[in-house]
């Protein structure tokens, strides 16, 4: 293949020799979008959005633009040295110009989504801070970075203190902070795209408790001064088999559309990603680590789906996919179907929680009726059928098997010394890889070491990578995409000789693992109720871990997908057989090592004893991988939790052993060894 | 005493005698009040209002015209005979006339109170339902009760079903059956004073759902066809000393308003009387059970308060007590001052939960500007203060010597047969009504013998009173108003001998209990958190209760007080030292018995192990009363449980033995013996 660049010209040329409808001038913003996209699992795919068989030229010239125009994007984000400054006086620039007196800058895009393209990454480019959840707050005179308890210490870390405050979690979101500096009467700006409804309000009570005004951005001021920002990322989009999801794109549509009928709504804005994946059975490559397609989309009451996404990500496959009670319309289009909604006086349902407050605010002008509500596919996406499940578990099985080899090598090689976290994750990541219907990691892997084990969103960078040392902890939190299904699995384990503190605490954590996993509760019980049931032994001892217990997961979807959760924070979404949560209690000294002990697990209904007056629910665990047993104090475990643990074990070898080679089976024998 | 009234001429010849500042008329006026209100514990205080020093002659006169206008009262609730449907006919005719379609008629007054005065009984007026929380819809075409849990069956024995509905409580509140019934274009009428901005919005948008309207009545339908309605009830007002409270009034103002100075707020309305009674250390006897005055207030962020209240009320120690800072109006000038509050832009905080809409409005439509948020009293009255604490341990050292007097009178009598559920109730009162310091019962006993003991709000009435009958369980939920502290204890006892069944149910709930006492938790916590706590060993078995598991409890205030609660309801108040709240698990076999197992417990520091990284809380017990051990089964209790359980009778003994006579002490000694 040419690996330069040989012009327009022959690329022209190319693209007409292959029957491409495309000429050079259309390929350049096709390829500027594929650059805007993450890294494809299959790196050239994207040349079928082109021609549907390019041939070896013009798959080498498209892979040269593509370079070329990789390179010249390069400045956005990894700009040498610290940009900063530089940055937050262009924004000042702007907001004077614009005679605002501030404006917040969310880690969010117009999707609220937890992974966002590129372009949308305003937060890292503007403060420096890369994590998934944060807000910056720019007034004249002062500026705020606020990230949750997961990310103080990288905050400190990645953004200029002498540029940004960060309030104290304890102080609460950013509301308090703007109602204690933002003077009287000042107009505090926002992004009407990158807020929900309930984010807006929190902000403008905030802005009138300082007797300021909180008004909307007509367009991102960040963007304005943003210069080469990526523009809208293209990725593929591709049909999910029904192989996969069990259910048609079909019959999903006249489930939920029924839903929203019966509720009396005509049309439901549907505007996470994920939601429009799952029901139109659709998969795409936009954002890291998740297989979705960016785009809006309208679901009728009659079963009808408006689809706003950019044509030319679509492949030929989805276009036979698409029957024709699916209009694909552009993403400019959407605006105006908003309107229409009103227009016509439709009741339209709106998630609250999800959906930008540009999009209430047009539906009202335009004079809808507004039905605030949840996404209806969340909840029908979240209870995974028979075939997501079957596929759910065979791909925890392949996902284990690649664990287990992992730790197994692990186990034989750290206590040496010499690995690193980049190495171990890189290592995990290339056994990964060889398993069926790998198409990705779902997160990036938390590698961490000792201390860097404590940071709860670590993520190992040059400068942070440390070795595994003996009398450490170690722990990874990984996981991966496969076409089949998405997994998330945590190990801790001691290299070399644990402390007996240390064992005390993993042992704890282990506890409150098998509290949740052994788990007996009626019908219509929360996650947030089972919640402490993984807390009970830490607190015991005063202590404690500040992040959730479980999140949902998808089915080659977002790893991180609601509406349930087993948290501390009041959710009122009922468990259901089928839902996907993970398993995940920790502990975490600051300093010195981390815990977690991670599964995935599926509520299934329980059986009941004779006398039972409800219909009780338990979980099956997915997740199949060794706990080191080397870290367990067997003085705290009851009968019941030993019973638990030797009993997963025996399970996990009985399933991974076929799958692994010699060695690793051998390791796994001792290491799934009923409890001493 | 005369026991005749003689007529006015002689009363207004007594009353100027007496120096009497009133009039008979007046004193009529007032006597209609004094009849409105509950029963008062001293018969006769009421007279002080009338004149400083009655005179036997004048007490004599008062009391006749008290009996007079009370027999004359008397056909309020209990109406000879079924008049429901010519109450909801006259309603109905009452709708036609404004042109509305239905009403909505709460079981509420206007301080969303647990209890109400007799003037806002109008859903037990239309319908017969007395329970504590309801609803009735009425619509011209079909007309529907709503309940919880607690009362589906109470519910359907008191209201007539050939005239009310009961949608079963799945299907949510009214909003749903609204939505469903109410007819295109109807109107629907509320009465504003009797619901919060909140429950408005969810009616407006159920009426809002069926293309309907919700309107705002002028004044209340019911009240217009209410044929002798009570008017506001008139119970004295006094002092609460500084010996019971522990921080004067004056104090307690100064902090409560330096906390809305804190927040930017210029006043807060006060619409719960126990807000009021706490903070200006007041008490009354406005509706039953609760020593509580009806009044409304606004707190100044200067500390000032206005004090909106029947001056008829107000004894002369009252008026000593309230210093210049509290400036009392008549209720008549309530809406004046919010308008004034509007008029001069005030930010006035108003509680969504717990403010009439009628209150909202008005200082929406006079310009003040809103500050959403919780009752400013409710935090600091729910953290009882150590001398509050004091006098609740010695209120319930004497509550708990009434009831264990009671249960070993029980003990001894009841095996033989005969007792009836309604002969204990009495009994308990009895025995209780010879404490220091008693005031009156907390709330209606629960006395439920056999399958009465299932309905977990029972009351005991002439038609369901029951023996207590050998092998049976008896449930008695029960508590009093001191001076000092409100108590509400529940214990359940085996009448001879009980069944296995019920002694594997009783133990299970008993693990739910210590699980609750004994539990250790971070500070943060919420009650919402330690709630499955409770449930776990019933869920184990398919079992669970259908109510919360503790409530807060105030110091000589309601028995029910938030705002921290122990329930799967979500709940964001975290618990803190001092709080008292109830820990009450049960079961509940419908039509055979029931089981509840209920103290009061305060939120304490608890020790904390070396290595600890959080303040850990906990709680201590304060009600004191054997936990009958016949049936507690003891394979099913942990060495843990066994620990606390004979800890907790040591301590009952110690604190109780002092205060009874020979035979409880004896009977009290056996039962609270280890565990077998």
């Amino acid at each position: 293949m040419d690996d330069t660049y040989r012009g327009d010209e022959t690329l022209d040329r190319l693209l007409r020799r292959a029957g491409s409808p495309l000429g050079a001038a259309r390929v350049r913003r096709l390829v500027r979008g594929v650059v805007a996209a993450p890294e494809p699992f299959e790196p050239d795919a994207w040349m079928a959005l082109v021609a549907a068989r390019p041939g070896a030229e013009l798959a080498g010239q498209l892979a040269a633009l593509r370079a070329r125009l990789a390179a010249a994007a390069d400045d956005g984000l990894d700009g040498p040295g610290n940009e900063a400054p530089a940055r937050l006086e262009a924004l000042l620039g702007e907001l004077r110009r614009r005679r605002l007196h501030g404006f917040i800058v969310p880690r969010a895009d117009e999707h609220q989504g937890e992974y966002v393209p590129r372009r949308a990454e305003r937060l890292a480019w503007l403060t420096g801070f890369t994590g998934s959840a944060g807000t910056a707050v720019v007034l004249r005179d002062r500026a705020a970075v606020f990230v949750d308890g997961r990310y103080t210490l990288q905050a400190r870390t990645e953004v200029d203190a002498a540029l940004y405050e960060f309030p104290p979690p304890a102080d609460g979101p950013p509301g308090q902070w703007i109602a204690a500096h933002l003077p009287p009467k000042a107009r505090l700006a926002y992004d009407p795209w990158l807020h929900t409804p309930d984010q807006v309000a929190h902000l403008r009570a905030a802005c009138e408790k300082a007797g300021a005004r909180l008004v909307a951005a007509a367009d991102n001021p960040v963007d304005a001064v943003w210069r080469n920002q990526p523009p809208p990322p293209i990725a593929p989009v591709v049909a999910q088999s029904t192989t996969f999801t069990g259910v048609t794109a079909d019959e999903k549509r006249r489930r939920v559309a029924a839903t929203l009928a019966d509720e009396k709504v005509d049309a439901a804005v549907l505007t996470a990603p994920d939601s429009i994946a799952w029901l139109l059975n659709l998969r795409g490559g936009d954002v890291p680590f998740t297989p979705l397609a960016l785009a809006f989309a309208v679901l009728n009451a009659d079963a009808t789906v408006d689809l706003f996404v950019d044509r030319r990500k679509l492949t030929k496959g989805v276009e036979r996919h698409l029957d024709k009670e699916v209009t694909v319309r552009g993403p400019g289009a959407f605006g105006a179907a908003l309107d229409r909604l009103g227009g016509a006086r439709k009741t339209v349902r709106v998630d609250p929680a999800g959906t930008p407050a540009w999009v209430v605010d047009r539906l009202k002008k335009a004079g809808a009726r507004l039905s605030r509500g949840p996404d209806p596919c969340a909840l029908p996406k979240a209870r995974k059928t028979p075939v997501e499940l079957k596929g759910i578990r065979a791909a925890h099985r392949r996902d284990g098997a690649s664990l287990s080899r992992f730790l197994a090598w692990l186990a034989a090689t750290a206590p040496d010394g010499g690995v690193t976290e980049m190495a171990a994750a890189e290592r995990l990541e290339g056994l990964r890889r060889q398993g069926k219907h790998f198409r990705g990691l779902s997160f990036p892997t938390i590698s961490g070491a000792g201390a860097n084990g404590a940071i709860v969103h670590y993520r190992v960078t040059e400068k942070t990578n440390r070795d595994l040392e003996p009398g450490s902890l170690y722990l990874v939190d990984s996981g991966a995409q496969y076409l089949d299904g998405t997994t998330d699995v945590t190990r801790t384990v001691a290299i070399g000789e644990p402390t007996d503190e240390m064992r005390d605490r993993f042992t704890r954590v282990l506890k409150g693992h098998i509290a949740i996993a052994t788990a007996r509760f009626p019908k219509g019980t929360t996650g947030s109720q089972l919640d402490t049931l993984a807390r009970r032994a830490l607190w015991e001892v005063g202590l404690d871990y500040d992040h959730g217990t479980g999140h949902g997961v998808g089915a080659y979807l977002c790893v991180h997908e609601g509406p349930q959760r087993v948290s501390k924070q009041p959710n009122r979404v009922a468990l259901e057989p089928g839902m996907v949560v993970s398993n995940e209690p920790g502990y975490y000294k600051t300093g010195a090592y981390g815990i977690r002990i991670e599964n995935l697990v599926t509520v299934t209904p329980a059986e009941a004893p004779e006398g039972a007056e409800k219909d009780l629910l338990g979980f099956e665990t997915l997740t199949l991988a060794p706990i080191d047993l080397t870290v367990v104090e067997p003085s705290l475990v009851t009968g019941a939790e030993r019973a638990w643990l030797d009993a997963y074990h025996a399970r996990v070898r009985e399933a991974l052993t076929p799958l692994v080679d010699a060695d690793t089976a051998r390791w796994l024998e001792t290491a799934t060894r009923p409890l001493g």
